[in-house]
């Protein structure tokens, strides 16, 4: 007997194929391949996307993603509570984790001021960062915005905002990434590293271009 | 109040990351893409994922993937019944398919012979396909396997097995693609483009190396 409705192997097309970066074809052979899964592979992909909508929201404080309201992180005695790192997008965070290198607090814009996209301050997690400065206990504010046009501009729009509050605003190093090549850097990335370059040998570490330090 | 489990989002990442050419970087996009959509999104992508394994099944006539059985295409009356095309995949179907040039019925085997992966005869729909063939109304079995080793090597043994039920058997031709370049054609496949080469100008339009018709 004939099925009413659309064809169940299309719809799944259809809606892979709204994933960023996933085209027709990938959809596809995105599909067949569930198709070819025992039936347990769709369910628990499909359980695991009902259950992170479901269950995620944002932290109060730092405004990340969490299951739990405060966060793992903000909850986190060990974490010095006087140096804040200015994310713009919860997986822009998980980077920063990932280094080690920050054992500070985090706060997440969930964007980056774009005024051609109709993104203003009032469209980021601004006033939930001000209102954590109040305190005074906050010491440093580091934008790590990216080094693009609107992170820049995002970054030096909080540095305004936040001088005031007393707090010290700092901006991640651009320069050659780790193991890069001079010859295969872009020139804007060359000339940056060239005018924040750091003194070597004794007494060497702070970049000679480094200001609001 | 912490949350049991773990992490939705981590969860996701994995679930994703399982498929077909998603990395753990490519799935934490996704997944980060996924929780800044409406939660309905999230909801129909996981609907359509249980659909497609709940409600989809194979054909008992020509093995494709279908809702109903027998499947839209083997219930068309209007498609030749005396002339069968042999796919690998279910995906390949649907490329003939859209072709529009074939308007016979089709048999998917759901794999090729490989020997090395564990596939023989009796992994594919091979017994289907022959059953089929009982009635004798079959004429002519194109076997539509791709030109690699294990798709060629399938199709001589079906064209064995199909011999005796009286069908011809006809493969896909192999040359250049249309608007291809000599220059950029691999060699395996323009040395079977000059092998397989078709005669040109009044009565012409039959292979010249094409043979078994």
């Amino acid at each position: 007997m004939p099925a009413s409705g659309p064809d169940p192997i299309q719809e799944l097309i259809a809606a892979l194929a709204r994933l960023p970066g996933i085209g027709e074809k990938t959809a596809a052979r995105l599909a067949f391949h569930i198709l070819d899964q025992p039936e347990v592979y769709a369910q628990e992909l499909a359980r695991a996307l009902v259950a992170v909508k479901a269950r995620v929201r944002l932290c109060g404080e730092c405004q990340d993603l969490t299951e739990d309201d405060p966060c793992r992180r903000c909850r986190d005695q060990s974490r010095d509570r006087t140096v804040v790192c200015v994310v713009a997008r919860p997986q822009d965070l998980r980077a920063v984790d990932r280094t080690g290198a920050f054992r500070g607090r985090y706060h997440v814009l969930h964007g980056v001021l774009s005024p051609l996209d109709g993104v203003g301050p009032d469209q980021l997690r601004i006033k939930e960062l001000l209102r954590r400065l109040e305190g005074g206990e906050v010491r440093e504010v580091i934008v790590a915005t990216g080094p693009s046009v609107e992170g820049e501009a995002t970054a030096l729009y909080l540095s305004r905002l936040i001088a005031p509050a007393g707090a010290t605003v700092s901006r991640l190093a651009v320069g050659l990434p780790v193991g890069g090549d001079l010859e295969y850097a872009d020139q804007a990335t060359l000339g940056r590293a060239l005018e924040n370059r750091t003194p070597v040998g004794p007494g060497g570490g702070e970049g000679a271009g480094t200001t609001k330090r």
